[in-house]
């Protein structure tokens, strides 16, 4: 596989994809066309606009993007497609999207033949074992929690350390992971915004300008530095 | 219909119900024992020693507490109990918990016969039409996202502002509630720590010490004063 999950698309004060450019560009190689699947994006921007954002990012490096919603047939589209990419949004939406299309398990199978993929923030959560370590608001119930399982834990995107200046009583992102495993005996993996999982056959790293955090049953939270191993 | 459903048990350096002593003195008002549902608590803290918690405060008004988990028919227990309180935690493991348990409907009927209840951030979710607006983390997977619907919209208790100053990609709650109304069609009320709503008969009311925020399809954001009626 060849895959990256990264934390989220876009970084504070910087444009779109920019920071993850670089790696992109060998995510990528020898791509002329990607698949991006918009169906997280509940509001705000159509489908149309979203592909667009995406097109003119990767119009930098000389890369068409067609939207999956343009495709009549979104399985074949999926099975023709050369490359992918799955933007952010709304984890719920995106996964029962896929669900009722029945696409998810074309596009996982496609993606473990070696065809690249990205996912940014609700993107990278399907890339997990299931959803269940999502941030996002349960707008609308899907058939199931379960996703493509592209790495063999769950993930945390845009993972954000607790803030000792709020005055405030809703439990942190810590407190929340820790309940998680309270009723799963699955991994999960804190990624900060600035870090992505890198995973290129059967290597899988954290990689990015910050440390991550590594949740496990059983054991305290610990930090990792770029370039570890996941599994 | 005599319900309480707070954004939170405790206000940021106050103690457990403190800030609300003087309104559940006059919720349960002659009643002798409440019974409490600690199934939204997921870690850190046992049922017996969640439901010890309350105790203590409820020692304060002369009103014993037991654990609903205490009780081996606990359908039985619903039905034989003088009133009600549910308290904060995970909302999904909540809701996964009274929907194995074949409680929700019991209790949603005995809360409408007009027994007390009180629900404190969780426990106010599952008072709601459905909790499609918690904050929660989506730790185990419930057979629907259906509640009790004890008030005609739903809740986002713990509602908090954007905060400027963070240099974070996450959603905010106003944008992840503004999602929710392109799915649904439901009014949400972004109840702030400090506030509640209160149901006396037919009167919905929200109350407390901070303006509440409301969230319509269609319509942009508003806030109302304590005392506002809500439908």
């Amino acid at each position: 596989m060849n895959i990256i999950l990264a934390s989220t698309s876009t970084l504070f004060g910087g444009n779109y994809l920019e920071y993850l450019k670089e790696e992109l560009a060998k995510l990528y190689q020898g791509i002329d066309e990607i698949t991006f699947i918009p169906f997280a994006r509940p509001g705000g921007i159509s489908h149309e606009a979203y592909t667009e954002k995406a097109k003119d990012f990767f119009n930098q490096l000389k890369i068409n993007v067609r939207g999956l919603h343009e495709f009549e047939d979104k399985k074949k589209a999926i099975i023709d497609a050369q490359a992918f990419f799955t933007g952010g949004g709304n984890t719920f939406l995106l996964v029962k999207s896929l669900q009722e299309q029945e696409l998810m398990t074309v596009l996982k199978t496609n993606i473990e033949q070696g065809k690249p993929y990205l996912g940014c923030s609700a993107g990278s959560n399907i890339g997990g074992l299931n959803m269940k370590t999502t941030n996002d608001m349960p707008i609308v119930y899907p058939q199931s929690f379960d996703c493509m399982a592209l790495v063999p834990f769950n993930l945390n995107p845009h993972y954000l350390d607790p803030n000792p200046d709020l005055k405030h009583n809703g439990e942190t992102r810590e407190t929340r992971i820790r309940e998680f495993l309270t009723q799963n005996n699955v991994k999960v993996v804190g990624l900060r915004e600035g870090n992505w999982i890198r995973r290129w056959n059967d290597l899988i790293t954290v990689e990015g300008s910050e440390l991550t955090r590594i949740f496990e049953p059983g054991i305290e939270p610990y930090e990792v530095v770029p370039g570890t191993r996941l599994s």
